[in-house]
């Protein structure tokens, strides 16, 4: 099995990261995919959101055919949603994938690839009018939304979540909890002043106010 | 002011870019550091634990004074115990810093710098044993640990909440929630399986389990 994560200039860096070592740790210590790989439309290295220069493995061209594919977000995302090959890699590779997942305003790169049609997703609050706007696609705001073969989650650290739920949905609780454990993700889960009183209108922030 | 997170070959992927998102968002968001940057021995790409190519933007020659200090663990951190360079750019990096921080088994290389001497400390879950055998240390199994202007954290994950405490404490709760809101960090905080009652005497994770 491979889990390949498209990267491109300014993707946010947790958005990937958190994912990535979800995924590595199910690879290390539960079975998980053999591959865990980059892919970007240049091989090599490239800047993120903020700052920090990363390595894609692989292009368009040599990527290696994948089991699952992740796409993360970034604010550059809506250059990249007018760059036909890239588009197009996820067209064709979504296509040969047993599950495909987004992070982020990920989902847009998603849905410009048709992967979101007639489908329930979600994106970082700070997207959703954006995304509510799209044609064929139905806004859930949870932290992480499953349909079908297609997860999406909301903003840059809800990655992990979404891909600790992928995990215990293909391997097994068991294997999510191994993968847990060695993340050693047991947040504290702490709500720092009022910010989160602005997104109330997202459903799992106002459920979590709720049980504040 | 500087925010800097050293690397080096074999740094577990989120031990530092969680902190890294954290530190990025409050310099975007709430006034915080102008400068983020990564040092390393040797200047360039590096693989990290899991095989991602990070690049390291400064060496120890070129790096500038640096406000924060974070050190990041990962495996690799018990072979770059015994590398002096590195360990004498701690050292000489803590002294001007206003606080250090290290993240998971970075809490070794502090001890080794001398960072640590008669603290209160933390690491990861892994590591608590060895940890407890060092002199000179004083071994406190909750999520991330304050001890005057040092900062240590439990395993991988644990140096985002670390690293929010850290902006709640510098630059006031509203910066923290600034940064949370932002990265959109309302982890749900499930727990998967039973990985984790093999961990009940790591104390925070006692109290988790006994909230459940």
């Amino acid at each position: 099995m491979t889990f390949g994560i498209l990267l491109f200039p300014g993707v946010e860096e947790l958005d990937f990261v958190g994912p990535w070592e979800m995924a590595a740790m199910w690879s290390a210590y539960a079975d998980g995919p053999k591959e865990l790989i980059t892919v970007a439309q240049t091989k090599g290295t490239l800047r993120c959101a903020k700052g920090l220069g990363v390595i894609a493995d692989y292009d368009f061209e040599d990527c290696p055919q994948l089991d699952y594919l992740l796409v993360p977000g970034g604010f550059s995302v809506f250059d990249e949603l007018g760059n036909e090959p890239l588009i197009k890699f996820v067209q064709r590779a979504a296509e040969s994938a047993k599950h495909v997942l987004s992070v982020c305003s990920g989902a847009f790169i998603l849905h410009k690839a048709g992967v979101l049609d007639g489908k329930n997703a979600t994106t970082h609050w700070k997207a959703h009018e954006q995304f509510s706007a799209l044609p064929n696609v139905n806004l859930v705001s949870e932290r992480w939304v499953r349909d079908g073969n297609t997860w999406t989650s909301a903003g840059v650290s809800a990655g992990i979540d979404m891909t600790l739920a992928f995990i215990a949905e293909i391997a097994g609780e068991d294997a999510a909890s191994i993968v847990q454990m060695n993340s050693e993700y047991y947040p504290d889960a702490k709500i720092y002043g009022k910010a989160h009183k602005d997104l109330l209108h997202v459903d799992y922030i106002k459920k979590l106010d709720g049980e504040m």
